[in-house]
Order: C-alpha cells, then sequence, then structure tokens
C-alpha cells in the first residue's frame, strides 16, 4: 500500500492505494494563495485520518508518491520551476518532509506524468507504450510517453510543455514568456480574461456569470448564446492544434483527455477528432481517442505506480521497452 | 568507407565517407518534377565516378547509407510519407536497389536525422546527447535527440515534424493539412506566396525579384526595404516561436540551426535568440545555439555513421543511453 498526494491548484487529494485500486481517499482545499508548504501539516493528518478510518497504519505503507504541478526533478525529489502560486515549494526537501512526517520513503513526479502513469498503467490507456495525455485543468498539463518510456529530457522538462507549445504566434503572452501557447489561449484561467476584450461578450450570457470556465461556454453555446458558439469555435480550433502538436512532436497510439473540459466531452469529443487525418500529418493511421478513466485518481495511481517501482530498484515504464535494433 | 546519398529536393548530395571524413563528394541535379526513381541510375553512375575519381572500388565500401526527405520507415527501409514531390518513391524498395546496383547493405533515415547525426557525431554538436535540428531549406526541417537517443516515435514521425507544430492557427493551411504550421508561414517555399499578399508588397524591392527567397529579404531589409524589414521581424517571430517549441517539447542542451538560411546567421542568430529566457519555459538555464559545421554534408556524415552502426549489430546513439534509475 502507498500513500498518495496529488498537490492540485484547487484540490489536494490523497488516497491511499493499493496495485491500482484507490482503498481509500480524500481531498482538501489547496489555499494556493497561502503556497504550498503552509499546506503540508494539514496533508500529513489526512493522510493519518485516511489511515485510521481504514484500519491501517503507516508500517503497513511501502512509501510516498507526491505529484506537483510545474518542472519536477525526479532525481532531487523538488520543484524546481512553477509559474504563479506555489513558488514557495522551489528547491523543498520533500524526502526530508515524508521521512519526518511518515517515516517513508518518496517519489515525486510532475502531475501529468503522473496521471499518464495511471492512465496507462491502469485507466483507460491500459497497456499502451506510445501515449499522450492532455488535462484541460485549471491550465493545460501534458505528458507523453514514447516507445514504453516517460518523456523526461534532460532537464525532466519534455513532454510536460505541451500546453506551452504556440497556437497563435500574435495572440496572448503566456505566463511562461511565450507568445501565445495554448495554456493563454484556452485553458480555465485564460479563457475568461481574453473573452472579456472580445466583440460581443457584453451580450453574452457569459457576461452575467462569475467565475465562469468550461462548463459554462459549453452550456451557454447549447443554449444557443451566439457569443458562446463562436467562443466555442475558436477554443476547439486551439485545442486541435495543441491536440494535433503533441501528435506531430510524439507520435502516439492514444490521445488521453482529461480535465473538467471532458465533463463535456459527448459535446467535445466528436468535434476535437473530426477528419484528424486531414489536419495532421499522418502516415500510418490515426491515433485513438479515450477520455481518462478516472481524472480524480490517475494520478494518485500513477504515482502509487511510481512507488513501487522505484523501491523494486526498477524504472519500470523504460525498462518495459526492448531497446530497438 | 560508405556510400552515402542525400535525397534533396533541388540536388542529389553524394560522397564516399569514412569515420566522420568526407573523402570525395559531387552532387547532381534532383529534377524533382520527374520524381524520385528517375533518378537512381544517374545516383549510381555518380557513385561509381566519385569511386573511380578517388582510385576505390565497391570492394572497399561497406554499405550504402540514404538520407530522404518525408517520413522513412527506417525498419522496412522505405519512404511512408512525403507531401508534393517524390510520391513516386513511397515504398519503393530501396535495400533491393542498394543490392542489385551496389551489392552492398543498405541504411535510410529521414534527411533532417540524418544531418543531426553528423552534428552530433562529428560535427557542431560533437558529444552532445540531447539536441535538436533545424534546417530552414525549402521546407523546415526538424529532428531531435533526448538522452543519447534519436527521437523517432512509433511510427517513425517523431521529431521530425517541428516544421509542422503551429505557429498561427488561424494562418496559412499547409500542404500536410494543419492550420498555420511553421513551415507553411515562413519557409523558403511558403514566405514568397503569402508575402506576396501582405499590403505594400508591391512596392517592396522583393516585388521586382524572381524565385526570392531567405536570402533576398535579408539583403533587402539591410538595404532598408521597409516591406522587407516588416516581413522579417514577422518571419523572425514565427521561427522563434518554432525553434521553442522544440525547446518545449524536447529539451535540449544545443540548438543546431542549419540551411539556406543560415548563410545570414550573423544577422540572424543575434535576434533569433534574444532574450530567449525570458520567452521561454526553462527551469535551468538556456541551450546552446550552434550553426551546423557543414550544412552541404552533415547528412551525408550521418548516413555513414548509421550505416556502420547498423553493420555493427548495435544502434550505437541509442546504447549510449544510460538507463537512468
Amino acid at each position: 500500500m502507498n500513500v498518495t498526494i496529488d498537490f492540485g491548484g484547487t484540490n489536494i487529494k490523497i488516497g491511499l492505494v493499493q496495485e491500482g485500486a484507490v482503498l481509500a481517499k480524500t481531498s482538501i482545499p489547496a489555499n494556493s494563495g497561502d503556497g504550498m508548504l503552509a499546506r503540508l501539516p494539514e496533508a500529513e493528518r489526512a493522510v493519518r485520518g485516511l489511515l485510521a478510518g481504514a484500519g491501517a497504519d503507516l508500517g503497513q505503507c511501502e512509501g510516498v508518491g507526491l505529484s506537483l504541478p510545474g518542472i519536477v526533478d525526479t532525481g532531487r525529489k523538488t520543484l524546481v520551476s512553477i509559474k504563479g502560486k506555489y513558488t514557495d515549494a522551489i528547491g523543498y526537501d520533500y524526502a526530508g518532509w515524508a521521512k519526518a512526517a511518515f517515516g517513508l520513503p518518496l517519489a515525486v513526479e510532475n502531475d501529468a506524468r503522473a496521471a499518464l502513469l495511471g492512465e496507462v498503467a491502469y485507466g483507460a490507456a491500459r497497456g499502451e507504450r506510445d501515449a499522450v495525455l492532455v488535462i484541460f485543468g485549471t491550465g493545460i498539463g501534458t505528458a507523453a510517453m514514447m516507445e514504453g518510456r516517460v518523456v523526461r529530457g534532460k532537464h525532466d522538462q519534455a513532454g510536460i510543455l505541451g500546453g506551452h507549445l504556440t497556437t497563435d504566434v500574435y495572440g496572448v503572452r503566456c505566463a511562461c514568456g511565450n507568445p501565445g501557447c495554448l495554456e493563454a489561449q484556452a485553458s480555465h484561467w485564460s479563457i475568461p480574461q481574453r473573452a472579456a476584450k472580445l466583440p460581443g461578450f457584453a451580450a453574452s450570457a457569459l457576461a452575467r456569470e462569475n467565475g465562469w470556465g468550461y462548463e459554462a461556454i459549453v452550456k451557454a453555446a447549447l443554449e444557443g448564446d451566439r457569443f458562446a458558439n463562436r467562443l466555442l469555435d475558436d477554443l476547439i480550433v486551439h485545442w486541435r492544434a495543441g491536440i494535433v502538436n503533441l501528435i506531430h512532436a510524439y507520435d502516439p497510439e492514444v490521445v488521453i483527455l482529461s480535465g473538467g473540459l471532458m465533463k463535456s466531452a459527448d459535446v467535445l469529443l466528436p468535434r476535437l477528432t473530426e477528419r484528424l487525418e486531414a489536419s495532421a500529418w499522418l502516415s500510418w493511421g490515426a491515433p485513438r481517442f479515450v477520455v481518462a478513466q478516472d481524472p480524480e485518481t490517475s494520478a494518485l495511481l500513477g504515482m502509487s505506480y511510481l512507488v513501487s517501482r522505484q523501491l523494486a530498484g526498477a524504472d519500470a515504464e523504460r525498462n518495459r521497452s526492448p531497446e530497438k535494433a
């Protein structure tokens, strides 16, 4: 059994996981305005509460798996770069914290990579070796696996910056500094800012909502709101381009879609995948599209997988890859 | 010694290569309008001519290395997809041709991957394990190496489609079908088409040239042509975005720039790399930029490297990569 923690921007999800099964889980508010480190004591209490509720104790746990937003150094087990919130956690000794709080070894990973591992090991893309994942959340997180190996790159940056590939170079400059990132045009945090400047916004039902996002756009569009329909058309252009960018970059057999946007998968999936072979360079066919099996727990499952493999002295998702001659 | 052939869109370069040294080379026109297969007999004669001139014979050669534009199946040793010219070569039995023509085994690879291997094995990025290469030629070709392995992906598509990552989703649709690819906005073949529709073109010196491209734009801009300066500003925005896309996708330590555009490297390199850390997400520093050591021969060197490694039964650039725990 592993203790798993997924530190999101809005909620911190915590679970006890054994072999791909979430035995117990809970969620606490992230209160991200206070930083990340201030939340660690409550996360620790929540873990102890889960264990007590399950009639278990730390002696039955192998390790702690922690997924974090931003760029994570998996070797030094710390956060190395994040934009906006949680900058207090950069360089923090998470392994020391896990040792002190639980007496357990720790694995850390970027949250999108953790979700990808969870979906490939136990979820909607089980057994796949070439996959990309896109989480349409507050931002747009991505991860990639190629030929059975999680894509990490020299500085742990590769695969996870798919939300920071450009879709419109003359669009909004992103928090990362790059002009026109997908995330700066078409994510939960950026859409309302950008939409408010577009013609016709004031007449839209969206202008009368507070804190609206993906669901409100789809709902208003389905109800015939003209602005919402134009906005949704524009967003689909960007989301499709972002997905094609990932297909062109990493050559996957399966594209896993996750995050809050997928609550509207029935409406959006046909539009995101329509005539894909005609609008991407595909020499072999087209990738299969799947929605994440459980967006709430895939990062927890993935972190449990990573912890067990690290403790077994193997990085299994790499070792599964035979070296091609 | 290896026979190496780089099948470009304008010229076919042919060389005899030994251990990173080009012993002899020549070039014949591609006449791409006639297809690729029609040129193979002349390529064969050119190889025999080179050998005769060097006082050598096929008995001294280990194998043939052939680089091709488009998507290449390195296992089946054929071209699987190409846009525009050379579609006659899709599925062709190049190994059979090399056996019949020279009695030698063959290795094939995409031309940008071959150039990357040449530059990493013997050129401007010698010894690097994390690199991307961009060839600004007729189109925009790219290749990537991560942690010592050439990026190929499940269907041999990964790494080579960097020219087909989007820079302007509302820009020109590419020959590959994707809206707004870098190549469709800012490559040798696409710039004149796009420029002719921009305001002010008719007053530019460029409007009075035939078959103008990268060099003419830079020259006109330096001479104060207002349209050429605006066009160059726009192109640099796209080229920078394309390079940042590759950095975000593959996390390199070095960016190798090649192709005809680099004849103006003294003017362009400072603008392409200016304040890069502020306009890309870089957690560790910034990649080094180098210009290819010899754009004319890097694919030949890379193919010779690949042939020798294949014959040695190893895929050396992969085996150089220790598996990280």
